[in-house]
């Protein structure tokens, strides 16, 4: 991996900190960015060796990586998938996989798709905020399309590795989908609802840190995050409502009076969460 | 406030922290727990100067403040109202204010009651993780009784400030609970039904901080939580369907592909969580 080419197109928040990342470990990187003043800012700070334009780019990478939307990554391999190096790599780091698989798989290529999913962001987006530590000690999903060799597959695990990343997993684009409806796309509904209210502004002066917690999330990107859902949506759905049927248990309890239901449900939580948290902990160590 | 003498009964997190606090600014501190040890162990750490059994602790104590289960400071009131120092305060950082407030109006007793609430804890509890700076710059609410005089309000405030916290508000033992439904209890609702999946074990390895964040307070003490919720249970359902109603949006939108309707939702929330930060942070500066 240390002597490829890397291309990166999109030099955001995400695109930008794979960028720095790597040429911080001495890899030769290619950027490219529509908002050209941001392409040159990542060239003067030393996060991408060279600007080149998409097609030009494509051609010199051994491994491509869009940082983009979903459309625009769609858009982008439709436009530009007739230049792309021979042998090479495509990877991404966009939030959903089924669209960009189905495509990868439904088109003859000269790359072959391994797709790649970061569990880390900030709720600040843009190449200034963008940091080579982003993705340390981060969970890294890889989604390796059904014609990856086993070495393509371990190029992109070990570019995984060098950004720090904590564990590793593989699965296929339609488990990802399912998989993050519930890990990131339902915080981000419940993030969101929880401040869909008057009472956000009404009692400012009275939350701590589980209010700041649940809600950090809320100011999301709205391009991007109805992207992300409405590509999403049947299994997101799925998860959401599986959700308020555990909220209802708690509704339940409380309407019964039910204190020793309520009491049954935080402890089998607690016992549940604790196991997960010592697994993590096992991971770490 | 310097001068008083203050009686700490129950020396967990919360009162231990306060016992730390106000120690280490000084204050005559007495404090009592129902297991030995643990005062023992707050009496060696010197957060405390004094154990004194209940009776003789609050018969001395110019401030009397309850760290304990709502329950729990239900029946310490009704054992001890009658030993009480003639002209003292009793203060609490029960996270419910109805009950006991409405206890406090209903006696005679040589006390007068202004409640407390630290919007502040952690996810662990005990007194060997109780803090000297838990309360820094944490919102805290004080919930006077209609006997209290402005004097004494004043100590409790004054005392307040002492613990390090940031933006300090009166209300009403009402609005306190219909205000900390939504601010406290909901993202507690939220953590554990988030939790309360066999979808938290299976998908472990693809979480990322928008997850641990909302689930952060799952792990919450059962009998604490279940007497909180049970005591405001009116309030919290209430909160707790105004939350739905929001999610139920979102669910309409992706039901229907509008994806307009999501966008709207989201730069409304991010508009208004931004102006609340905003505001935050101009009480900070």
């Amino acid at each position: 991996m240390r002597n490829l080419t890397v291309a990166i197109m999109g030099l955001g928040l995400i695109g930008g900190s794979v960028a720095k990342r790597l040429s911080y470990e001495g890899i030769s990187v290619i950027g490219y960015d529509i908002d050209e003043q941001t392409a040159k800012n990542a060239l003067e700070s030393g996060a991408i060796g060279e600007i080149l334009p998409p097609q030009e780019a494509v051609a010199k990478a051994d491994v491509t990586i869009l940082s983009m939307y979903p459309q625009g990554a769609i858009d982008f391999i439709n436009n530009y998938k007739d230049y792309f190096k021979k042998g090479s790599i495509l990877t991404d780091v966009v939030g959903i996989k089924t669209p960009i698989a189905t495509l990868c798989d439904s088109i003859e290529a000269n790359f072959v798709y391994v797709g790649g999913h970061p569990m880390a962001g900030k709720e600040v987006c843009g190449f200034d905020n963008a940091s080579e530590y982003l993705f340390n000690g981060a969970n890294y999903i890889v989604i390796p399309s059904s014609k990856a060799s086993e070495s393509q597959i371990l190029i992109i695990e070990d570019m995984v590795r060098i950004l720090g990343a904590g564990t590793i997993t593989r699965t296929t684009p339609q488990q990802h989908d399912e998989i993050i409806a519930y890990t990131s796309q339902l915080p981000h509904v419940i993030a969101v609802s929880m401040c869909d209210t008057p009472l956000l502004i009404r009692h400012n002066h009275f939350t701590g840190g589980s209010f700041e917690d649940v809600t950090r999330v809320a100011k999301v990107n709205a391009e991007l995050w109805a992207q992300l859902f409405m590509d999403n949506k049947d299994k997101l759905l799925a998860v959401t409502e599986d959700f308020e049927k555990s909220i209802s248990k708690i509704k339940e309890a409380l309407k019964n009076s039910d204190t020793q239901t309520l009491k049954e449900i935080f402890t089998k939580v607690k016992k549940d969460k604790e196991l997960v948290e010592s697994e993590n902990n096992k991971g770490k160590s």
